[in-house]
């Protein structure tokens, strides 16, 4: 250390200082440049984890706020899952409806995928239209959409249609581009590393 | 159509039965190859949205099954937060310590923000010392990490001696090489679309 100035750790905090008032200058203008609120529509797609699992940590933020979720599981059937034991302590807040049939593997019956998604399609256009509704999970719509077992422009048009103020998340991986277009927020998940690969199985807690 | 065999609704169905059959033995056979159990260290970084949220939902699915979580914000400090909220309905399983002093450029103040950060790390370790804790989640530790506020050795051996059952998550951007390559699981949020772009408020149930 020839050439630089001597420091001190009184300069080093100071310059410390200095950066981040720089930084939050910058960080309240642009807070400020933001006022529109407004319901927004969500896409967590891609081949990562944390998809529905995002979806949930929002629904449990909106009942924190004492307003109101409804969840649709599209794919999910009643299976006994940690989310929706844990959102049955909101029952005041949260409605749960899972009802597909389980993946389209296991059915192995395209009509009756089919019938299980309109079914929940049914229910998820009721809770597009309630304005009390703060929150609107589809967990794994995009599956349905993708195998067309539901119009993607009736979804589109409900979507629109909806209350202002309320929020929607779409789940699911190979999301539509048309719904990307009309979505506020997309998220890709994407895989970085994964236990399956080296033996683990599903666990408790993190799966389901 | 001249060329191709003619389809009725029945050979149909049974195309897609014998597709999702073959499916179906492909994903059992890869279930039944996963039998390891373990305590996940997951990471959950990138630029995009969802990366707390989803620890959250993770917490969720844990109180779902009667099982203790430790959640240790490092960044966050006393802020009302819709998952603080929604997480005090179970107090007999959550512990919840808002630790940081907020964004590093709120401060100003590195000294004070390294003193935050250890007293958040004093508990994050004694989470990963407790049998009795099936998941401990360290919100932002990543922050911490990248401006060098903990040596992240000592964060890598604490995770390596923690109960075997036990899961941990870490979130925030920037994750280490060296975490990463630790971690069973890490997915990358990326950023596909936000709505701060439209001039759109951060907003109460997505943001906070």
């Amino acid at each position: 250390m020839t050439s630089a100035a001597p420091s001190s750790p009184e300069s080093e905090a100071a310059r410390h200082r200095e950066k981040m008032q720089k930084r939050k200058a910058v960080q309240d203008q642009e807070v400020a440049g933001k006022q529109i609120e407004k319901g927004l529509l969500m896409v967590h797609t891609g081949p990562g984890k944390g998809k529905s699992t995002a979806a949930f940590g929002l629904a449990l933020r909106t009942v924190g706020y004492g307003r109101r979720v409804v969840v649709v599981q599209f794919i999910k059937g009643a299976w006994d899952t940690g989310e929706r034991r844990a959102l049955d302590r909101f029952d005041d807040l949260v409605e749960f409806h899972a009802l597909g049939e389980g993946f389209t593997w296991e059915t192995q019956d395209r009509a009756r995928d089919i019938a299980a998604c309109q079914q929940a399609w049914a229910v998820a256009k009721e809770a597009l239209s309630n304005p009390d509704v703060a929150l609107v999970v589809l967990d794994e719509l995009n599956i349905a959409l993708r195998y067309d077992y539901l119009p993607l422009s009736e979804v589109l048009a409900a979507f629109a249609a909806r209350p202002p103020g309320q929020h929607v998340v779409v789940t699911g991986r190979n999301a539509k581009p048309e719904l990307i277009e009309a979505a506020d927020l997309v998220t890709e998940m994407t895989l970085v590393k994964h236990h399956f690969k080296n033996g683990v199985r599903a666990q408790q807690g993190v799966e389901f």
